[in-house]
């Protein structure tokens, strides 16, 4: 089975692959790893701000680390190396959060979950999740991921 | 000489390896990689939580790092791994500061030392070390980890 | 051509590598791939410190992020490795900024464009680029590199 094929099983239709805010490129794949640069959670077209403990929920953050995951696929898929994943080794979250907001793993978890879905037993990563003043654009949530490529 | 032996030649203990917060794994190890997960202090089975320059002061802050390294070896140790390190090639220090802390380098020595201590040449790594906001739990210090691994 | 050939020709004069604020190594290579440990921008000598969005523009937090650029560059010279970069595989940028600073992307363009003058399509990279309360001795910018090294 394709991983489009499992998306579409799974009713997720993945956004366009966001264009990099500035000189660098989405993924760059080298001796079997691919480094994704880090993505900000787009939902219909629409960046999600804000902050975690202000004014985006814990519902509202995990939705936007799912964002985030959908947009490393996106861009693993627009890279060509969708049905090359052989592992999800590493993802960084970096949650925007008010100094007193702790539950970044649970946020986090949106991303995580999606991989687990979209890929099983492939898709159980390493993680680091952090809380973080501010993100570019203001986005609530960024992910970055390091994946394992079929040669 | 395991590497067991010489930490009981050090007289130190490792703590029980911590389930993950949430969805994803402690350690992924992948083409004879490592990737460790950010992990947490945990000192006699409490987590050290807290902010330097606040109510955690440098001694402290290096403590709660070393905790950090201690459970990267304890992780390390739980997969299997704990003799098979061929080095310890970067670490990622996330220091939960206040604004006017500086000192991140000193504070993320704990965990540097503690490689090099038990691993000698083969422990000493690259390293980032940051300062955040907030960290999950409220903890002090995240510590994750890229080892490599003898096939 | 050499890079060193190349610096020369667009006018680039390395620093000084700096040594390490602590106990970890500058770079460490391991199976192709060079981690090199988070460099901070010193200008004629001197740390760049500050806050973008406070007492550092965008302007000064671009130059900076280009001096943490060309300190991985002389981390890699030192390191012998200047004319075995086989590709910019990974960039990490850490943005010292108030809570409503978003220009990260901006900022760590400095170092993004940098590589890619000096190194050409070699130099195009993935990168992650977000906001820091602080960083290591104030440091306005801080920047860790994933390079591949030709064997």
């Amino acid at each position: 089975m394709t991983v489009e094929t499992r998306l579409n099983e799974l009713g997720i239709v993945l956004p366009k692959a966001a264009a990099p805010v500035a000189s660098y490129m989405p993924v760059v794949v080298h001796r079997g790893f691919a480094h994704v640069s880090g993505q900000l959670p787009f939902v219909d077209g629409a960046l999600v701000t804000g902050r975690l403990g202000e004014d985006v929920d814990l519902e509202g953050g995990t939705d936007a680390a799912r964002a985030c995951g959908l947009m490393i696929l996106a861009q693993l898929k627009l890279a060509g190396l969708l049905d090359k994943v052989e592992r999800v080794v590493k993802l960084g979250a970096f949650v925007s959060s008010t100094d007193d907001f702790t539950d970044q793993p649970k946020v986090a978890n949106g991303a995580s979950d999606l991989m687990f879905e979209v890929f099983g037993e492939k898709g159980r990563h390493a993680r680091a999740a952090v809380g973080v003043p501010v993100l570019p654009l203001g986005a609530a949530v960024e992910v970055d991921a390091i994946i394992a490529i079929s040669e």
